[in-house]
């Protein structure tokens, strides 16, 4: 009797969690289908309840699809940026593909050390001599010339660690997030410290994000005419810097609204991040937390790269999502194996 | 006999005429629904046939959605800027609505010359007078505080000759041919020599155009923390130049695409011009002509304002569309009784 009453407690257990498996099924299905290499935890469910406030015409949160800008960062935020910013090796391979026509660089620092790989000499040469650097691999030329030299490092380079191509180590989680909010009508845009050029080159195909959505440093650049053809040709010298105060600068300058939602990594973003939030209604801000040094890097406060200090505090104070990366994607890269 | 045969002759004859007009009548009709402030001259027809050609699919100069940009001026070719630029009267309306608070303007120059419309005054102050005016009417504030001045302004302040709010002052054909353009899958921006929050306070709302597809010149501009709230502040300090060469500069930075289509009327559009038919395929250059001294004004080589010389001369050596306002439109502000 006993076990007529537990067989039949348990058959309406399990009829109920199967009744209740088929009726939450698809809905859960559904939702899964979205954001899935993101685990169900607290950054997740952030991002849907805020999506869901300001897409939902009957919350108070509602914000018309004009005015739903989502700025995102790019190196670290939405692909890796170690172990330096994937910019600055595409300028050392650059210098090493150059060479044979700069016999001279043989002798001469940086460019010495960018051919041999010293990493010494390089740290030594510092911030002066990554310009030289930059300046010889960036500028100079046409546009259509530096975009035609990344397009090709883009197809044929690959990363030391992983060895794959740059643009396969871009974030599977944040490029779903970047489809998520597209679906909801967000206009979504890239606001990186890099060099606008240079992310126009990949950065379309890899996040589908076209180039006038895509916003960064830029380097003085004047037309000339050549050869009677009109010809954009930039200059060894920095005209914008996009990267902290320059951020909001700069969303103000090229798109002319605040985001609602803004995405960083770093120290570099918590400027766009207070500009954003800074708005009225309901705004979303969100930090990718470095914690994996097994799948990815783990780096914050003390990093030289993609320094994440008082921003994480400012977050943690003000309540921003900071993504654990360790624990809130079940996969960093689409290359991997899905856990 | 001969009478019948020719009433039969007539009849035939009104016959086949009714039945072509009943069916040439829906497609002419449906044409001239569109653009109906161009009469039907050459400008229309080049514009027409431009359209055709880069959106029909089995055309060979078919150009795919995500690649039709369209850049447009704005001073003198969507809206008068006649006596001067209508950003340099909102400027000088500002003086004066600021003049209360600043009793020392009464007798500082060039203050006292804006406050008095004291023209001799002024033109002798120049460019650096300018400046000066400028500057306290453009900057020093929130970007928040100028916009609200321009909104007050474009809502109140009326044209000297035509005593019509500015932004009533826009190209009634011009506003057609956005329409006609966006309905086609054009992205149409403004690229103009005026500053951009300006721009941005009233244009949006008088082209359809939304800020971020609004490019001009720019102050310098900072990111500041007033009262624990994040702003941006610009200083009297001009950063970007948005004219002559300074266009292709911009659209390259803001858009990163070339236009295939480009819209001016004056020497400062050359380079914009220029840029966008030196791209690959077929590509279409256009200058709005004042010919109109009766309905807008007539002035080219010789005007301090807008003027168009050399762009003049190298729109007619490579047959670029000149349209002269006169004879081409039948109306020029939507103000205006048809004619």
């Amino acid at each position: 009797m006993r076990t007529m009453r537990r067989w039949a407690a348990w058959t309406a257990m399990a009829a109920t969690a199967l009744l209740m498996a088929a009726c939450a099924g698809p809905q859960a299905d559904s939702r899964r289908a979205e954001l899935p290499s993101w685990n169900d935890g607290p950054a997740r469910q952030a991002i849907v309840e805020f999506v869901r406030a300001v897409t939902d015409r009957d919350s108070p949160d509602f914000v018309p699809p004009q005015e739903r800008i989502a700025v995102f960062d790019n190196d670290g935020t939405l692909w890796s940026e170690q172990p330096m910013y994937f910019q600055a090796l595409f300028a050392l391979d650059r210098i090493k593909a150059m060479a044979p026509s700069h016999p001279e660089w043989a002798r001469r620092q940086p460019f010495k050390a960018a051919i041999e790989g010293d990493q010494a000499a390089l740290a030594k040469a510092g911030d002066a001599g990554l310009l030289k650097i930059v300046g010889v691999t960036h500028t100079g030329m046409s546009a259509d010339e530096f975009t035609r030299s990344v397009t090709e490092w883009a197809a044929t380079a690959r990363h030391p660690r992983f060895n794959q191509p740059y643009t396969s180590m871009t974030y599977a989680p944040m490029r779903e997030l970047l489809d998520y909010l597209r679906a909801r009508d967000f206009k979504v845009y890239i606001v990186s410290g890099g060099g606008v050029e240079f992310m126009r080159a990949w950065a379309p195909q890899a996040y589908d994000i076209p180039p006038e959505r895509i916003i960064g440093s830029s380097f003085q650049t004047t037309f000339e005419t050549r050869g009677g053809q009109p010809q954009l040709v930039s200059k060894p010298k920095l005209e914008f810097l996009d990267d902290g105060p320059g951020k909001p600068v700069a969303i103000n300058r090229y798109i002319g609204r605040r985001p609602i939602l803004a995405f960083g990594n770093s120290d570099g973003d918590l400027q766009m991040l207070q500009w954003t939030t800074a708005g009225d209604g309901r705004r979303f801000a969100g930090l990718v937390h470095h914690t994996d040094a097994q799948r990815e890097w783990a780096y914050d406060r003390e990093s030289k790269v993609g320094r994440l200090d008082k921003a994480l505090d400012e977050a943690r104070r003000r309540g921003w999502t900071v993504v654990d990366m360790r624990t809130e994607w079940n996969r960093v890269y689409s290359f991997e194996a899905r856990q």
